[in-house]
């Protein structure tokens, strides 16, 4: 590839001259511009974006760290996140952590050391390391620190609203399906759901399962699966483990949503695939991503931003697994 | 954050110093190294990975350019090859171009300028623009031309497979519902299963879908999918697709497998979440991402690579929708 001292040359301009067209940094006469262009695009110059990050302090790339980029909910606010980047000129690193801290510290250093604009990171396993970070940081789904503002769906509320549907359905003997203790999302959707049902004075059982995402579920949670079949109501904390849930029963022949009623969470593309398709509690996908994106510039802009927590209104997405009452 | 120079001036050494030991490009004493590192750890500077870049003139960096992150083959994908990439110090920018030619010429520019060590693409839509792309770049699913290595599952062998597999299981009434022409993986597939049929002299029909991946398949496709109930086999292009087929069928009351048998294409995480779970052709993912790190990483370290396709071999993954005969 050509490089700018060699469109200088054929262009007959000085080093500096190219660089003040390319940045827009000064004066070039349009005769000289014209050159220049013609120079650039017969040998496929291609500007160094390393060169200007460090040039304009600015690299114009953003680090995404995520759990797992398999999981529906994740690739969607990353697709989100991603287009919403691009739109501004920016990219995306992608980086996977599978819930690791070691693999989440690691790539801290990496994103740090190529001078990436912001982070967004979610459901950090390594809050302290991000006290030593001076890039701006969004953190989706789980509390870093009272200096870092988290962006999240009002999982709470969630976790209420999906107990209200399900008495509100008529079930009364009703079994909470709980993620991993150590996510945060999951455990608030436990808090709402629990909340409503002692406002409604009524017992509910629980069961944990140990990951949020995998295919095996069934096998991996046996043991818990089968107390599953004495409830005429089950909510599930995410719609993948939903998804097992009412396999698990269809396996055994009990009628969803006729002998259980299901609510799953998150309203991915799985619930209209489901068969009777799933009722659900949808997060904000969009407006989720939106956000972030709009907090992570302010902040990269310099802006004066409150750092406070934003929750994302959930609802209920009504479909075949529930039976609301008239 | 700390740089070079306030680093040097605290060890009490000069800049090239410092550069000496963190590029490991000359002798340091190892008084001097204890001196350095110590200031770097105190003062929290990381190495810029930009300026370095430019020095070695190798980024350590590689864009990944996928048609949508959402769809569960693209990402499973994503997730082999970032995790090989990070295992070997890289790291991924992550492009997504919904299958839209000028977003993926967009990102192309974006990824030369940052001088990506490599680039991956999927489903390339602008095979025009490679000729003069002068980075190593591994092309998947799709042939860009003769100069660039194509991976591939072995897709005509995979829809053959489909074939034999149906009729095997008793189907001699079949349809076969195809992906969008333009997508070669899926024509491919169409290939496969057409000369299955014909080597066993019956008449299959087609239908054609015009997506890949949407969440409301049944509602943009139902003139479609009204035809589907007349078989007693299908095959479908890929597993959402497959799914999106069953719930169809499963709203029409007709029974899977006694009354029709399905197969799908991809071996998904939905496969198992289904009920009944599907019979599919499965896409070694493993082995794809890792021959696309382990081509590129050759062709990044200047070996001479030949230049030739690599088609994975694909197999059948029975399960519930199909009923094998002994």
């Amino acid at each position: 590839m050509a490089n700018i001292r060699e469109i200088a040359e054929k262009a007959g301009v000085g080093i500096a001259t190219v660089s003040r067209y390319l940045n827009d940094t000064g004066y070039v006469s349009d005769q000289v511009k014209a050159k220049i262009q013609k120079e650039i695009e017969e040998s496929n110059y291609k500007p160094n974006a390393l060169a200007r990050a460090i040039f304009t302090k600015n690299s114009k790339t953003i680090g995404l760290i995520v759990p797992n980029i398999c999981n529906p909910f994740f690739n969607q606010i990353a697709s989100v996140i991603e287009e919403n980047a691009n739109n501004m000129g920016y990219t995306i690193f992608l980086c996977n952590t599978d819930d690791n801290a070691e693999k989440e510290r690691n790539y801290l250093e990496v994103l740090q050391s190529n001078r990436v604009a912001g982070i967004i990171v979610a459901r950090s396993k390594c809050e302290e390391v991000y006290s030593h970070i001076e890039i701006p940081v969004i953190s989706f789904e789980s509390y870093i620190s009272d200096k870092i503002i988290t962006v999240s769906s009002d999982n709470y509320n969630g976790g209420k609203i999906a107990f209200e549907h399900l008495y509100e359905c008529g079930c009364r003997n009703i079994l909470h399906v709980r993620g991993p203790k150590s996510f945060e999302a999951t455990e608030e959707r436990y808090r709402g759901f629990s909340d409503g049902a002692r406002e409604k004075n009524l017992e509910i059982d629980f069961i944990e399962l140990e990951s949020d995402f995998q295919v095996k579920m069934i096998d991996s949670n046996i043991e818990g699966f089968n107390k599953i079949s004495k409830y005429d109501g089950i909510f599930v904390f995410n719609d993948i483990a939903a998804a097992t849930v009412m396999k698990f029963l269809k396996q055994k022949e009990i009628k969803i949503p006729e002998e259980v009623q299901i609510v799953g969470f998150d309203n991915s593309f799985i619930c209209e695939l489901l068969h009777p398709s799933l009722t659900t509690i949808s997060q904000p996908i969009q407006q989720i991503g939106t956000a972030i994106i709009e907090l992570l510039f302010k902040l990269i802009n310099g802006e004066d931003v409150p750092i406070k927590d934003h929750f994302m209104k959930t609802e209920l997405i009504n479909r075949e697994t529930t039976l609301p009452r008239r």
